[in-house]
């Protein structure tokens, strides 16, 4: 068996910071918790707050705590921080080994979307936005690890994909036909919704957009762990200097 | 032109904990750092060290602490906990967006590589692991952010495989070898390397092994940010809950 986990980032457009911040990291006792986060508005602000958020849930997963008690501290710590005037989405999704389980924790009104085999359940009871008032509380949700399970979720750049247009993206249509497909992997759901979201904004994304999809498939793995990542750069000009030991760093 | 980074790791046979950890992490002022570092002996305790060092530094760097500096705080705080008694080796490499270059942080005897088109420069001037004593110092190198160039390092797992049998890898012929063919991902390159690795402990690592490669395309890109992790998982026998609004997690 084995858990993959793919993300797919796009900045709106013309803009050179995503207000998304998204970051995977081991669990300790076994496992990987992927966080998303879309901070307030857009541009240099927002990625101070879903980054600021990402990191104070990562920290506390990696120190053990369970991820219901992490997203509840972020948003006691975005609320004290900013004194309840910027909310930020967040999701956490954990491949916990020690439970077997999946937990899918949501304060975020973007619906998530779990399918097993090719039957598809839309997890869309109502959840608000971290940071913006005391005792806010996560949607948690718990699934078996098991193969042929796939996980969905995103935020609000994908919900609002074509809105401008009159348009918008049926995720679930979406992915009931990619999972058809035969054994599509986890950036192969991502990079389709992804690019379904921008055709929708006419190749514009009016937001900064991201999906997260996690799938496990039955296939015998070779008991190799690995992680890619891919970030596209604009030119830059940059200067070079030699290999030396200085205080600089 | 675009970023690749990738991470392949396997455990050291017939154990269910691996003692290196590798993290990455956005920066907060634009590129990506990897983080790897390989704590002392194997097993539970090495994983403890070891994500403790990770974590600490990742923090740091998401905090815009420069890589130097992370190094150093990660050495103090792991000499501070353990008295001096437990040491750890540390690697980091950032792509800087913000000033345009590659920052390679070594706090690990092994070597570093770093390709530019077929040229192959071998970084191996004496480092030592952190933790042991006060004042340890990284090697820190610093290099331009430019097409067709390639950095790998990795564990002590790869430094020593084979060695129980008389033999050993040669990374920098290999590597050579696996860049004069049709433009490898960074990925093909770290699991070629890590295969070859396995293939000299006879298919039964003898250590815990890591590979990381980062590698600089010239190619068009799309724009797109992507991040894929995959995790093997031996089969578990999990329970099942359905979706609930607990105060469990």
């Amino acid at each position: 068996m084995e858990i993959q986990i793919a993300v797919a980032k796009i900045n709106k457009y013309a803009s050179s910071e995503s207000g998304d911040t998204s970051e995977v990291v081991e669990r300790p006792n076994g496992g990987l918790s992927v966080v998303l986060a879309d901070g307030q508005t857009s541009g240099k602000g927002a990625k101070i707050i879903s980054s600021m958020v990402v990191h104070k849930v990562i920290n506390l997963l990696s120190e053990g705590v369970r991820d219901g008690a992490a997203a509840r501290a972020a948003s006691d710590y975005l609320f004290t921080e900013r004194n309840g005037k910027v909310s930020a989405t967040l999701n956490i999704l954990s491949a916990d080994l020690q439970t077997g389980t999946l937990v899918i924790t949501r304060n975020n009104p973007a619906p998530v979307f779990i399918a097993s085999g090719e039957k598809i359940q839309c997890l869309d009871a109502e959840s608000s936005a971290i940071g913006t008032s005391r005792n806010i509380r996560p949607a948690i949700s718990e699934f078996q690890i098991e193969p042929r399970v796939t996980v969905v979720f995103y935020t609000d750049g994908i919900v609002d994909a074509g809105s401008r247009y009159g348009s918008s993206l049926d995720v679930c249509t979406l992915l009931e036909s990619l999972l058809e497909d035969q054994n599509p992997s986890a950036q192969n759901i991502a990079d389709a919704l992804l690019s379904e979201a921008i055709h929708l904004d006419q190749g514009r994304p009016d937001d900064d957009m991201s999906v997260v999809v996690l799938r496990i498939t039955g296939q015998e793995s070779d008991q190799i762990r690995r992680m890619t990542v891919l970030l596209p750069v604009a030119p830059i000009y940059p200067f070079l200097r030699d290999e030396k030991y200085t205080s600089d760093h």
